[in-house]
């Protein structure tokens, strides 16, 4: 999966298993058996269907990078057998924000790059962007994670921190959907 | 054109008449008689067909866009006759770079927003993005300009100082497309 553009589908069929949908905030997603994740939009019908697009980072400065690719290993390792696909809409209060008081928010703020990084290489993501792939995409942003089940809690322990801050007071859709391979 | 998806269709049809297409780097359009601005893809062939999303301004500061608001009109105004779509695409070094590197070279070397304000309420504008569309999309942005013919001279000027800037090294396609009411 080293394509710009990823969809995922939700049904009977895919490498990863759907343990458990959960609601965070907003609309549900509706339960199905398993997910697909590949380039192109599946020919039979989907539970439900999403779609994001790799791009270029919005926050990340120059330094903060190097620490990350100096620490973070790639997706699809051997040991990774548990995923988490969290879909993620933000406010239109969010959006109307300038650069650098989203910048504040996120990092200054919400310390989101910096605890992430604590996390790694334990815990893989990848960031998709859905928000301009259209004007009636459900979600902003698709991230998805990897790590071995030992890791499991420390994972939660991220999610604790990163939604109790002060940037998730401006989410305002959020479903956690927990897989296995 | 309210809406955050325009398409930018070229043909026989459309409130805008192309005077001119200059080829400034990369690949060329081909001429057409006239273009059409609409939500929707139309429904004949077109001459070309480009098509960009509103989104949320990735570099601009709060205290800038405060500049911005209080000296900017919008579009539509009575007398701007003239209207200039820019089709740009910027290289995979650009987008490979981190945010506070690229607000660098956008602002601080370049000086973008501080001399696009010089040109203000005279040179109206609108950003569409393109990039993140899908994973094809010929250009990653569209600049539309609307202004009084008298003031070609000074548009010319703003674009002669992007142009020589830093930011625009890295610009590796760019069509100029001079239009009339």
């Amino acid at each position: 999966m080293n394509t710009r553009l990823t969809h995922f589908s939700a049904g009977s069929e895919g490498l990863w298993g759907i343990r458990e949908i959960r609601t965070i905030k907003g609309s549900p997603l509706p339960h199905a058996e398993r997910l697909q994740l590949a380039e192109n939009a599946p020919s039979s019908e989907s539970a439900w269907l999403l779609r994001g697009i790799r791009s270029n980072a919005r926050y990340t400065t120059a330094d903060e990078k190097a620490q990350l690719d100096a620490r973070q290993e790639g997706l699809g390792r051997r040991d990774s057998t548990v995923a988490v696909l969290i879909p993620i809409r933000k406010s239109e209060e969010w959006w109307q924000l300038s650069q650098d008081q989203r910048r504040k928010i996120f990092e200054e703020q919400s310390k989101h790059t910096s605890v992430g990084l604590q996390y790694l290489p334990a815990i893989a993501r990848r960031l998709y962007h859905c928000r301009d792939l259209g004007i009636s995409e459900p979600f902003d942003f698709l991230t998805w994670f990897e790590f071995n089940p030992v890791h499991e809690k420390e994972f939660d322990a991220l999610l604790l921190h990163l939604r109790t801050s002060r940037e998730w007071e401006f989410v305002e859709r959020e479903v956690d959907i927990r897989l296995e391979k």
